[in-house]
């Protein structure tokens, strides 16, 4: 049975994949649920096995040829020691390995040359390669870092709601929108975010972008407060001798004309995605060990 | 049997009654453990009542007259419905109402006169009085309010300990401290943010206004921030008529020093403690109910 290879980019509402030929050419691509590691590992299995042969079944090739492919998985929490382990002894594949989303999106983004990625959603990571070497900046989630990520952006603009409801901060448009939302009642506020996971307040964080751009004064202190953590989080990976930044997840294009003048001319387009990106990463350290038994 | 009135001063960490006459006379006092009504009132409802009998014998009445006697319960999360109506139907005395401990805290504060306590503790609120209308700003809980408060600012400190390790902010001597005790382990200090409760965090914040004291740049602009939102706090509390204020809490006799000029000459001593403030209430609620039938 040839072998082939297997990219998948496991996320938390959907899992990519892709199959390619031991070259790295693409071949097929499927789809998913979500793949999170830490929180369900025996759903994320189930769909990341599902996305592979989805991809196999895309490609024209039998589903059952997953078992001899070589995978690299790319995944959020990879560095949670024992949700990878558990994970990776029960994968479906012939070898695999268990990287960062990071990792596979750098890859996608930069190919194979230095730079940083700034990967801007509801969490906030930054990474940089140069040569062998991987440096990770920020990602330390919700609960005590993820600086101007969407889920800080949106938890901010619901505390600024309070605060004007207090009087103690000025209101403005975009806290009336929100606390509307709220039936302008604080306590329902407190009730959303007693329980509200990252991904939940990260849902208010495009309303700040766009009140902002129509000049909105909370949005633009929030925003400009926020900017400013990525903006410092990019000064690290700069003087760390990254000259090539690639903005990438849910807020990039948001973010970009927010970001210090001085990044401005650092920032470059991805070349490809991170699903491209793991599918490289195969086909780097699986692509020669053209077959396996079945 | 005599009637007596109770004060009922209950906690997270403990619960503290007296029991005096009709008149509001202190005869005895008593305390048991935490009283927490919303995360644990079958706890909070033998705590209580522990405090109250060893009240009783602290005054060497019979603790079976807690049944006859009217009380006034302070408690945090007075406003959330569910657990007071059920709290309150089962306490063990002839009458009782539960209000806020800040209410109790305002009432032994101020006695009858007006003007605001500031509660500067593991969470912070802020309570006026202007005749018979009580006020309050703040206090939403650490997860989206608590602007200033221990918690909050033991937050912010293991924050910075992990911007500092990524080279994003500046390191001091308080965040190596802190990052010491952590093994100099971004994931350790991730690790006890995601489960720690605010009354952890809060354990930190004295460590800031210690080594603000010595000059030390990191805690300096993290007392500065926490201190701008209790003065922006107080500005409203001041702005709405009060111009006694009383600083009250763990954090109180810390803080003073580092709030705005304009609110020093503001700044009251307490006259007595919360649990003397619930014994008043009860008096003035209670006090000429002068006998209930057992």
């Amino acid at each position: 049975m040839t072998s082939y290879l297997i990219g998948i980019d496991g996320g938390g509402t959907s899992c990519r994949a892709a199959v390619a030929a031991t070259d790295g050419r693409m071949l097929g691509r499927g789809k998913a649920g979500a793949a999170n590691i830490l929180t369900d590992p025996e759903t994320a299995l189930q769909n990341i096995t599902d996305a592979a042969r989805a991809a196999f079944e895309d490609a024209g090739l039998d589903p059952a040829g997953i078992t001899v492919a070589r995978a690299i998985v790319g995944v959020a929490g990879h560095n949670v020691g024992d949700a990878v382990h558990y994970v990776k002894r029960r994968l479906p594949f012939a070898a695999a390995d268990i990287e960062s989303d990071g990792l596979i999106a750098l890859q996608g983004a930069l190919g194979d040359k230095d730079g940083a990625v700034a990967i801007l959603g509801t969490g906030t990571i930054y990474i940089a390669r140069r040569g062998d070497t991987v440096s990770y900046v920020g990602g330390w989630g919700f609960t005590i870092g993820d600086h101007g990520s969407g889920a800080r952006i949106g938890h901010a603009l619901l505390q600024e709601s309070l605060l004007a409801f207090d009087g103690i901060h000025e209101a403005s448009p975009v806290t009336d929108s929100v606390f509307a939302e709220f039936n302008n009642d604080p306590r329902d506020v407190v009730d959303f975010a007693r329980l509200a996971k990252p991904g939940e307040f990260g849902r208010y964080a495009p309303r700040v972008f766009e009140y902002a751009d129509r000049g909105d004064a909370v949005a633009l202190r929030l925003l400009k407060a926020a900017a400013t953590t990525v903006d410092e989080a990019l000064d690290v990976v700069v003087s760390r001798g990254s000259e090539r930044l690639c903005l990438l997840g849910g807020l990039a294009v948001l973010y970009r004309p927010w970001l210090a003048k001085r990044h401005q001319p650092r920032f470059v387009e991805a070349e490809a995605d991170a699903l491209t990106g793991a599918v490289a990463l195969a086909a780097a350290r699986f692509g020669s060990q053209r077959e396996v038994k079945a």
